[in-house]
């Protein structure tokens, strides 16, 4: 059994390789393609579309072709919203994974269009599947709508909407949470559900990887709040002590930064918990919960 | 049989009625869903979603709910453009239709974020409809693909890329026919196109209405371009002669207005023969077709 670092890597290649593949369709090379390759290939993790896969592997599916695809659609819909979320009118952010941000690198309106575009690209690819016995077409338009709904005005950009509107509040914890679920923890889940659907899991095993989908996601964000407060700036690679300074709600700032590595816990309990029923097919899903909890950077 | 007035009024109605349906599903009516609801309901022609339709009614379909949904997701995509295009960073326009663009009616943050709402929820709209005998899934992935393509990086964003690009520029013919092609007329064809394949038209007929479809799309875009020139303001409800004074390349610049007038029309006949195959079920299309040219506003 490969141990997590190097299975973290082996699926990273597969969905790098993939990336390249669909950008290599592409025969123009003009602007808006250059700005689209420029922010997707700009080295992210890659963690949700490798939890896509993980959860194929936990229900004992095969990675096809199609579900690679789908796999990087979920990585294209983290690519556009991380390019709006970096816009002016947004977060204003000029720098991301120490490289310029799309509008720096390009422009405003290259960057809005780029996004746009990713975000169109990634129904493209989920629709083009070629339906096939064991990935039957309704099963793709099942994935569609789950993606639809985790993107869109009740998931994703709902939760980045509330996140501009309540900017400088001061906001309780259970809309804190309420946030969280919907700007990152919608995505995350989704992921899981989507790779154990096309993976070919029963209605129970979808059940849990749900569960075990929205502790991870809340989960990952208290996390980032804690290293914001006590990780080391050398190993994350950014400032800490910003989200105090910028007087913003965060865990620690709301429950104080014991409670918030005890809810950590739990929630990293609950997603244990949540795939109880599954058999060893799951050690990587349940390695790579364990490390989004321990994880320094 | 109905005056063309009427037929497109009445359809009009259907969409309208159908939009409000699907907007009045949010429960939560927070800025972002209001910001949606503004620019959708701000008073748009429906030329697309009718011309979804019409198409269904030439093959001899009948409308369903899923069908008039999917007549909506078109206007959905069309409304998320206009809104996205408006921005400051792209043709900062600040009225549309008489009334303050969504981004100075609320602010741009909201408005990039109403936009990517509601291109998520076409998709959503057209994944979430009920397979059944008569539109079986793999027709609604094979729909959803037509939009994505003609939206997408290869269409309308494309368009729209390089209509910012040649800004100034004085651009051939060729390339004006192309960027239109993929700016307005790509949506254009796909909104019939797809009407032919819900309705349950044959390989012949889907051909022919794409046929129609590019031609009248880009008879669209050259009247625009004659009207500019030599329309009544008072009717129009906007300035004429803007496009000379900006110097911009239009049809009218690049051939001169008899020729312009002239390229119309052959669009016109061109369109009217490709539905010659047809029967009478295409005497609004054609009506449509011959409108399109003829107008005034």
């Amino acid at each position: 059994m490969m141990d997590l670092k190097a299975y973290l890597e082996d699926k990273r290649q597969i969905i790098n390789t993939a990336l390249k593949k669909i950008l290599n369709r592409f025969t123009h090379h003009d602007r808006l393609i250059q700005a689209m390759t420029y922010s997707l290939m700009a080295g992210g993790k890659r963690i949700r579309p490798i939890l896509c896969l993980s959860a194929v592997d936990a229900v004992g599916g095969q990675y096809t072709d199609n579900i690679i695809n789908a796999a990087c659609a979920i990585e294209i819909i983290h690519t556009y919203s991380l390019i709006h979320d970096d816009l002016p009118a947004m977060d204003n952010d000029r720098l991301r994974r120490g490289k310029p941000t799309c509008h720096v690198q390009f422009d405003e309106a290259t960057a809005i269009l780029a996004g746009d575009a990713l975000l169109t690209l990634a129904f493209d690819l989920l629709s083009s599947a070629e339906a096939s016995k064991s990935e039957p077409a309704a099963k793709w338009l099942r994935v569609i709508h789950i993606m639809t709904t985790a993107a869109g005005h009740k998931g994703m950009i709902e939760g980045q909407m509330l996140d501009i509107l309540n900017e400088g509040e001061s906001v309780s914890l259970d809309k804190l949470k309420t946030m969280h679920a919907l700007k990152t923890g919608a995505l995350i889940e989704a992921s899981v559900v989507s790779g154990g659907i096309l993976g070919g899991g029963n209605d129970n095993q979808i059940d849990a990887l749900m569960q075990y989908g929205k502790n991870i996601g809340l989960a990952f964000q208290v996390v980032d709040d804690i290293l914001n407060v006590e990780g080391d700036p050398l190993i994350l690679g950014k400032d800490t002590g910003t989200d105090a300074a910028r007087n913003k709600s965060t865990y620690p700032a709301l429950m104080g930064i014991e409670a918030s590595k005890r809810f950590a816990a739990e929630l990293l309990n609950n997603a244990l918990q949540a795939l109880g029923h599954f058999d060893k097919n799951t050690i990587y899903l349940r390695e790579i919960a364990a490390y989004i909890i321990s994880r320094k950077k």
